[in-house]
């Protein structure tokens, strides 16, 4: 076995080399002109000082929580907590400054062709999720390494994981819709100045948003999705088949690894195509090269292709939502379409269809996810065989994100693009090189949203494995519904995701005021700033959408920590297996809701600026611009978080679950309940 | 035991007869103006024909369910069913016919004093709950008389008051959302007309939604409820206590219509005060005498008193949860104040406070419901009798509903006087006349919210109840969330609150949508219709409502009633069972959020307009209106059809349960998975 993990910190040690030579090749490409170098060392300054900050905050916490778990559980697990957040944070913070170097570079290919530009900005896509995945299976592997194969203590790593992409997507979330509320409220709506305009005191925090939400945030995410389905899905493998269980996990991984550099290479070697074609080609090929693989690991390892079917489903499940996600944010389905009509009769009637949309999108990915538990389920002989049953739904999170490499390699692309387009803009580049980052944006911004379904997807399957993983830990063979503390701990569960949801849209809604009132006061202040003649004080901007984030993170942080401790020290194991249970239901539901409901806003808004019901500046657009708002704090903030939120607290729960068992029930205890 | 049967026929014969009473007192009231009389004609004619439409409908329904009902169960359930439907459907019209007749004579006496116009509309108002509690005792004694005291058939008198809640709640909500929604936006923001001008021609339509969603509608969900929770606590109580257990039930039934008769009384007498203390002076007095009631005859039928602590509990904690509803929805409070101030960057910003707000109101709430099940539950002994236990949580719940006949007074006097004022403005009455009803309508807003708030925490103990009752039925002593099969229904279930909101916000959107159009043809067409010269046609309005009203009301209906049996008969009864857990959570939490985010966007507005940020007219003014008008189908429509979803979902799984027992888990049948 010590074989096995040593080849994963192989394949680790490798996928990070083939990060840094991706990394050189990006920072050898061109510059561009001594403007946009300046705009872009303000967005990479931005990022560097909120990313440094952001970390100084999380070192403490990461300090004080492991010395936490060092008491309640063991050293073991401590040291794991500490290696998943310091290898999260080394990912993100990586990624980030190539994703910062990036875009430019990007915009500066962008005055050649399409394809140099699609290559650059791919390219820093890439590296991002090299480094996910990379530091992932070397933190695993080494961590398998020194304890022996024993998963207990692994869970630690993906507490490490969950923790700091909490941080990474709260904050990260705040920070980029205060900066692009901010923006676009004070700056596109009162001062009437287009979007990315230099002129705009919050147009750098904006962009830096981009990179510390869309890039380090997401990429957190990811991480933690990906370390949190391979603990759980170890941890049931060696409960029913042993070694095989945790050989199967882990080959599948380095075959996922494996799949996504071939992936990489291909679209990089045939980046001339249409863009867009160019990464769905990349995911059919990642894909079907770990189908192709898990159907021979399969066979090799247990005999037959019950584990391939799993496998199989988790993916079908992934780009099933994906598809569906689509159809509910994309202009050219009737459901965007229809937000986009409403509009005509103002800005209530296209907030309550995106609403309404937004909750009707839950259908779909539910069935989906519904129908995928129950195929690998049965599977794997869960019928006769439970536990054998919890490993199939534990290979169909895997399954999902075996991909995870080429994943975020298309996801992070996106706001690299983005980025790009706003130095064009910021640097008077000519309308050219706007075009283009313009289309690569939108073939991101499509990306981005099959993306987001992945991750929620995933969350929901790699939550529910953790949650059966917690309940084996603890021994609880019931979690009984009808016992009415179940009850108590599903209607709290339930309420949770409601109440960070509200948190972190008020954080929004008081970051983007103070923005909005920075960017008024340079308006009046600054002689000269409209006509372009001064430049406006970014840094002030920036240090808002930086304190903003740092500050609002803390509450939902501690919410999301403490509730469930709290609940599991007062009322026992199982009520907290009601709270885990409440809290995967809504958080995914209104992850669902308020994703797609935010992503069919901005295309409705964009759809009507195509020229749609009177375009730019009509009373629709209007409507447009107040529901693409509204939709902001709801797809880039509350949304994502709760990704985090359920496999976090499912997390929390997993390796404080020995501390639970033995201190819990403290009420009972108490009022002298047995 | 059939002495007590006989004795709830006779409370019940008598609250209807002082119900009569109270009636002839309305229809001898002054008539007032010509004009006046042929407006609440208007209103009358439109109200009478859908409520005739709907009926029509609903009794084809009626029969077609009760024939499945007596194929599948048993003829008793069948006409129990029929029974309560019939109940339900009489409180409903009659109520709904006084009530049209109360809106102009207390427009006339609001021509005199305003005690005479409290006196009218809130004896109107008490028609409608007594009516409710009277037709709700009067069938459940006679059922229990005709059945010999067998609580099973009971639940098809439930299940009757829930399928005619349903179609009421939902198909009143579109009525009234449409002509709402339709009425302002055409009216108010695009011809610049005032609120119930009666050259709007949706302006009847506006006043008969207020009768047909408000008066109607929510007698129907509070018969429900009432219905149900007696249901509910019955079978439990002859589980545990055998006929103590029923006993206790009914006479605490007596005593609380006793007490509302009494309070109502009291406010009839003593309408010379400020009418806001007048009425919660009421809601103290039937409080009061009903803890004084239930101290007494818990230590008489048991021998302590367990029983009164747990009904003391469910009557806190519905205040509890209608102070939180204040708290969160009126202006006096910093959270509406908040969403006023939001309103001054935006429309956007106004949407995203109050969304956050909504998402924010659901923590008390929820805190208090699941305090109210542990004080309840070990109240009761649950720790050592868990089925003991599951009695106090359904006592909870009578003692929430038992003062329903004065809840609903206060609850319908308010669609009255608002009703009133319409008519006195389309009348051109004096000023005075408006300030007095509207001193009225504000009141009525307040107890309105309030009404909410006990309306939700009784529809969440009494399907919890529900639910616990079902299992009982089908044998079921654990409902495991480990097996993934109940994670399944969980997952369906917390889904099915999202579509069937998202159905019913499409369905106002689509009505308004239509009405707006019909209005503007109007404007075009009809000459003078401006200028006053010319009379509207307020017919085509009333039928643009009806016509949605119906049609909408079928989908989500269909959706509501087939789940369960799908779920049941697909996978079997413990699924089902994590179904209605799923409704249940996540359907509490969307019907706190969207209640409470349209109370407070709706006082929020009335903020703005009483003067703060700039007053009526201003931007601030303007975002205030686009969050009123979003509110309007989240509170109205959505909201409260929440309440109804997870008690009939709950109540049809009670009523098939032997035939789900029998003929459930067909696919475990079909892929031979046992």
């Amino acid at each position: 076995m010590n074989q096995l993990f040593l080849f994963l910190i192989i394949i680790g040690i490798i996928t990070l080399i083939f990060a840094g030579y991706l990394s050189l090749m990006v920072i050898r490409a061109e510059n561009g002109t001594e403007k946009m170098h300046e705009i872009a060392g303000f967005i990479r300054n931005g990022a560097n000082t909120f990313i440094k900050s952001e970390y100084q905050y999380l070192s403490i916490f990461v300090v004080v929580i492991a010395f936490a778990i060092g008491l309640a559980i063991n050293h073991g697990t401590a040291l794991a907590f500490i290696l998943g957040a310091v290898f999260s944070m080394a990912a993100g913070y990586f990624g980030m400054r190539i994703a910062t170097i990036a875009n430019v570079k990007t915009a500066q290919a962008a005055r050649k062709t399409q394809t140099a530009a699609l290559n650059v900005a791919f390219s820093g896509g890439a590296i991002m999720g090299l480094l996910v995945v990379g530091f992932a299976v070397l933190g695993l592997g080494s961590l398998l390494l020194l304890f022996k194969g024993d998963p207990i203590n692994i869970a630690g790593f993906g507490l490490g994981a969950s923790s700091i992409a909490l941080f990474a997507r709260v904050g990260g979330g705040i920070y980029t819709k205060a900066g692009d509320v901010g923006a676009d409220l004070a700056g596109k709506i009162e001062a009437n100045i287009p979007e990315d305009d230099p002129r705009n005191p919050a147009v750098i925090a904006d962009n830096v948003g981009d990179n510390v939400g869309d890039v380090a945030g997401m990429g957190a995410d990811l991480f933690e999705s990906y370390v949190n389905s391979i603990v759980s899905a170890i941890s049931l493998g060696m409960l029913t088949f042993n070694v095989e269980g945790i050989y199967f996990v882990l080959i599948l991984v380095a075959v996922g690894i494996v799949s996504s550099m071939i992936a990489i290479v291909f679209v990089k070697l045939s980046s001339g195509e249409n863009p867009q074609k160019t990464l769905n080609y990349g995911s059919y090929v990642s894909g079907l090269l770990v189908l192709l693989g898990t159907w021979f690991l399969s066979h090799h390892i247990f005999g037959d292709y019950r584990a391939f079917i799993a496998v199989a489903t988790g993916l079908i499940v992934g780009v099933l939502i994906g598809i569906t996600t689509e159809m509910f944010t994309s202009s050219d389905y009737k459901r965007v379409q229809r937000i986009a009509y409403e509009s005509l009769s103002g800005s209530a009637t296209n907030i309550i269809a995106g609403l309404g949309e937004g909750m009707f999108s839950t259908m779909p990915p539910t069935l989906y996810i519904v129908v995928g538990i129950l195929v690998s389920y049965y599977a794997m002989g869960g019928n006769t065989m439970p536990t054998q049953g919890l490993y199939g739904i534990a290979l169909a999170a895997i399954g999902m994100l075996s991909t995870t490499g080429f994943t975020i390699a298309i996801d992070a692309y996106g706001p690299i693009a983005d980025n790009a387009g706003g130095i064009a803009q910021m640097a008077d580049l000519p309308p050219s090189v706007r075009e283009i980052t313009d289309t690569l944006d939108a073939v991101g911004n499509t990306t981005a949203a099959i993306g987001k379904g992945f991750a929620i997807g995933s969350a929901a399957l790699t939550s529910l494995a953790l949650f059966v993983s917690y309940a084996e830990t603890v021994k609880l063979s019931t979690i009984n519904l009808l016992y009415p503390l179940t009850l108590v701990g599903l209607f709290i569960g339930g309420m949770i995701p409601f109440l960070f949801s509200a948190l972190s849209m008020k954080s929004v809604s008081k970051a983007a005021n103070e923005m909005v009132q920075e960017v008024r006061r340079q308006f009046d202040e600054i002689e000269g700033i409209l006509e372009g003649t001064a430049t406006p004080e970014y840094d002030k901007c920036v240090a808002i959408s930086t304190k903003a984030a740092l500050k609002e993170m803390i509450l939902p942080g501690v919410i999301a920590i403490l509730t469930p401790l709290v609940i599991g020290l007062g009322f026992g194991v199982e009520i907290l297996g009601g709270l885990m249970a409440g809290t995967i239901i809504s958080g995914v539901l209104l992850a669902l809701m308020m994703s797609n409901a935010g992503g069919a806003w901005d295309n409705a808004k964009k759809l009507i600026e195509s020229g749609e019901h009177g375009g730019k500046g009509s009373a629709a657009h209007h409507a447009g611009v107040v529901g693409d708002t509204v939709g902001d704090p709801f797809k880039d903030t509350a949304g994502p978080a709760m990704n985090i939120l359920i496999k976090l607290m499912t997390v929390i729960a997993l390796v404080f679950a020995p501390f639970i068992m033995q201190y819990g029930g403290l009420f009972f205890k108490l009022f002298n309940i047995n």
